[in-house]
């Protein structure tokens, strides 16, 4: 099986190389990039030297469409709305890792990236890629909309609940903390070690265009759904998100109930993990995995629910859902090249 | 003026010595430990070698309390409560820096701290030394009662809305994040670097003994208060506090009505720093300093306030906060002694 | 083939569990700690949990020299010395991660550890863990004695020179830097998040159990060698080892031909990767792999030489270059089940 | 008295500003930026909001030097070269943080900086200001050179052996280690934290500007001096420096012999001190202060010396050891608005 990375010399597209380059299905790794192409890809990331090294390829759809199996974006928004209609039609799989895709709404996007969206009918033949919730669209889809590293975050977290029917849909708040990596590989002042070590700050209040992606799934699980509140702050570190999730249920249930809603939900899915009442994960829990690990609590003193959720933002959040999506679109066995456990310390 | 320190080793002691050292009306600070009592200071904390060096005395509340105009007391949860009855009477002003003599009510102290509280006499005597808020009971008073760090931070932020009788009660949700120097300094799993770095940890979920300390303030403002959900997350750095607070309101309001309530009540206050419209403040910001910087926002898609309030919680969230209190106490310039900058970066 | 790990609950213990979990001839893996036996592993590490979970087994030697087909003894300084002897004799092989087994003189042992060293017997069959300078003394071995973390980046720097006979051997000064894993997992004030944050300390100077090992190794390339200047310094991250290593040599030699006897030692070593002319590694480049890189550079101005290697300590300074040895003690290819590429960022 | 900054937007000068803006005898504090100009200060640094704001003013050399008491240039490379002669003659001091002014030999600074040199007029004119070697100079001087910061380290922890003509001179080797700080607010690829976040790297190998700088000093203090090895390393955090100093001597001598040339050298030198024997500092153990830390040993195995010296290196390292210097233009006490203690933790 050959693979191509659009993007490759970016955080998402680095991290889908090495997943890549040792996955057993996977014959080949072809990087490409527009701004790099004719450079090795060691003298970006020397790091990378393998005993196979990697010359960065220029884009040539036509053939690309033909000659792989499969095709990643790791792109900034607006490049895979260019690039898709002419990667589609071929033999290749399409699996685009921005967020140019995930709206079914066009003016939703335009919105909220302030960009021009992709055509309906690629919207509508992408399919929304978080296998714990859409696995059967996702094996015969051509082309995957891989989710946002917020909402796959906040979404696993309030699945079990909201598709439920139970959550007072008015309640939702999501506080959710990142990792710098989320703001990919150009440097800028918010990036910049001396500004962000011990700092914590929060950014894009309100208006983080992640916010419809999570409310797009919401209102599939339930009609009910009203804007949410989302907050992102960035966490002096590399690598990790937190969804904090707060809401309040339409009438009373015991923390059992709710408990058994993730345990019905995730009983068979392999990355996500649930938490022993009382206890609750962190970000480096899932460091370097696939996992998505949750815990939960309902205080009695103001009947409000607490689920916090966990991902590497690389990894679940971006590069290894890919790959889980792609063993999917394979049939390969989910788990396949993931790593079975996180790096700890 | 002569100044001590009990509980002189832990974090909140080393920086009142490091502030109090500098002070201009202080002309001597006397350090007690009874852990270590006859060591040289500088035995523990090299680094705080200064020209005049400082050994470890022993506890002698009788001629403390005579000999000592101000007595600091920055040690753990239940030591006040035994020694404050015996450093009260003599010439000294007694400022108690831990969570012993916050709460008037007794009993709530022994649910939520697990320990003996101190009588209701000497909790009626305590001045809760918030002074933003508090400050006519401060400067008349003997003993004073220091604000937790989460308080602070929670409390400035809230206090002009809650005040003013605006927010929905139940609405309350306190997102709230710290660096780990709130931990003391004896060393534990969870402070370990190598387990704290790139790990965002939530902790004590809707356990904290901080809580009620929120809940009497609140209350005091409005009688029409209900239990607040209060989350605390530890952050990979040493110092900083950011609370992000979520409300409704009672009625629609506008965000500039919403700002004039804080630049009314903080216009005087020299160290509360309100953030423009559209800016909110991170926590390097206040790093070593005493501010508390505010942001505030209202979101028309949900109807719902965020304000972010942050702080350097060994300093407006201890060391600094008790000295703009003895301040206060002996009638010197509110900023006497504080940095009128943070440290950046 | 079945593993075993005593000492499983400390760092190296956790990623020797990771990399075992996920080698593709290892059937099973148990664990063995005795201060923790009869808990399940997910109670000290609830992020370790996968489908097949572990119990902590009690450590009876009779019987798991005859079951296991390998021990890995990742404990600390003193208890190989009394459990090698009980371990061998059966079917089991033996790799200890300690640095017990590694000095062939006993006395330098006593010395330098403070502890009474293993029987002569027992020290004479070990055999030292460097793959890439050892490997056939490894593969013909039931007892590894895994190297020290500090003495592989030393030694993997300075062997192609040491080895050629070019250095005056008293010029040899070995500036180390690591990240605070080394120190392992039990909390102690330089451990502390909040001391070791922002500070880049130096320790056991002159006196690092490590200095023997180096010679020892220096010795048997070269009869020359005398007491070198070995130096350790505390950085504040959780993986990485880098040592600057400087050195005359008894003649010019023009930088190519130094970096020629690197390329003909390390030409089929797969896990040592040079840099080119004018480039050095940093400890992230090798981050969660079993690497070595190096770089290295010719100073016109004083005729010194500066060699820059760089591992990770857990990785290539401990559980990986020990599971680099399972795969030669057992005839597997030397990579099996080694990551192939760094996790970066 | 009236200071301006020039350069007052980068980490140097904010700094400056910080420190100046509470200087007893500092009434008011100019800040000039040529890219940013009529800009407020809070508009860049937000953080810098105190009851007297500063809007960014427009260079204007003829008119500073006559309104100014002092002038510090906190300016890249290159741009004091071209200012300083517009700003000398009136009745300004000139305070120059950059490099420029610090070689006498242009030709040197020419070769190492690769920018032309200023005149040697004003080469001449300027004093070293490294006052614990100099001071007499700087008190007379009109114009200041503020050293480098890897100097400052490297001179204060050399300065009392090489002087006293003991060391044997090629022997030296530095080994260096800094926060990222030291590279300036532009942020760039090696600046960027998921980069440097558990990434201890050397940069600049055997090519430093500031080599040449460390060796003008050592040749006025021995005539010997050959050309020294200095390297430098990026800490992953963001202030601190730490020279580790190896040489050794040309005959024998006890380490108390040692100390005592430590003791004498600075015995009236308000910001150096010195650790008791066996112990180091830490770069921590300075933060945010104008001390420089020092610690020595003798290895009895190597006979070699080990010196470690630690600063703040945008406090010793370049703002407050500028308010030194100004502080001894201007005959106030040494210590006057410097911080006596460091912040810790």
């Amino acid at each position: 099986m050959k693979a191509g990375i659009i993007g490759a010399t970016g955080y998402g597209g680095v991290e889908l190389f090495r997943l890549l380059n040792s996955h057993p299905h996977v014959k080949q790794v072809i990087l490409f990039s527009s701004s790099n192409a004719g450079e090795e890809f060691t003298s970006i990331y020397p790091q990378m030297d393998t005993e196979q090294n990697h010359r960065l390829e220029e884009l040539k759809p036509e053939e690309m469409k033909e000659e792989l199996d499969v095709i990643f974006l790791a792109t900034p928004a607006g490049v895979s709305t260019q690039l898709t209609p002419e990667l589609l039609g071929g033999k290749a799989k399409v699996i685009d890792l921005s967020g140019d895709l995930r709206l079914k709404d066009g003016s939703a996007y335009t919105k909220w990236y302030k960009k021009e969206s992709a055509s309906s009918a690629i919207l509508e033949k992408s399919a929304y890629g978080l296998p714990e919730w859409n696995k059967e669209a996702i094996q015969s889809a051509d082309l995957i909309a891989n989710p946002g590293c917020f909402p796959t975050a906040a979404l696993l977290g309030l699945g079990p609940l909201v598709s439920e029917g139970i959550v007072d849909p008015s309640s939702i708040i999501i506080d959710a903390k990142t990792g710098v990596s989320g703001a990919g590989k150009n440097p800028g002042a918010i990036t910049h070690f001396a500004h962000l070590q011990e700092n914590f700050q929060i950014y894009k209040v309100n208006q983080h265009q992640h916010i419809p992606e999570i409310e797009q799934q919401l209102t599939e699980w339930s009609p009910e759904t009203v804007p949410v509140t989302f907050s992102t702050h960035l966490v002096p570190m590399t690598r990790g998100i937190m969804a904090t999730i707060y809401l309040t249920l339409k009438e009373n249930q015991t923390l059992e109930e709710l408990k058994s809603y993730y345990e019905s939900c995730y009983a068979n899915e392999p990355f996500v993990r649930l938490r022993k009442e009382g206890q609750f994960p962190g970000t480096k829990d899932v460091y370097g995995s696939n996992y998505c690990d949750i815990g939960i609590t309902l205080d009695p003193r103001t009947n409000r629910v607490t689920v916090v959720a966990v991902i590497d933002n690389l990894m679940k959040g971006a590069a290894s859902q890919a790959v889980q999506n792609m063993n999917l679109l394979f049939q390969y066995e989910e788990k396949t090249g993931l790593p079975d456990l996180p790096v700890y310390p």
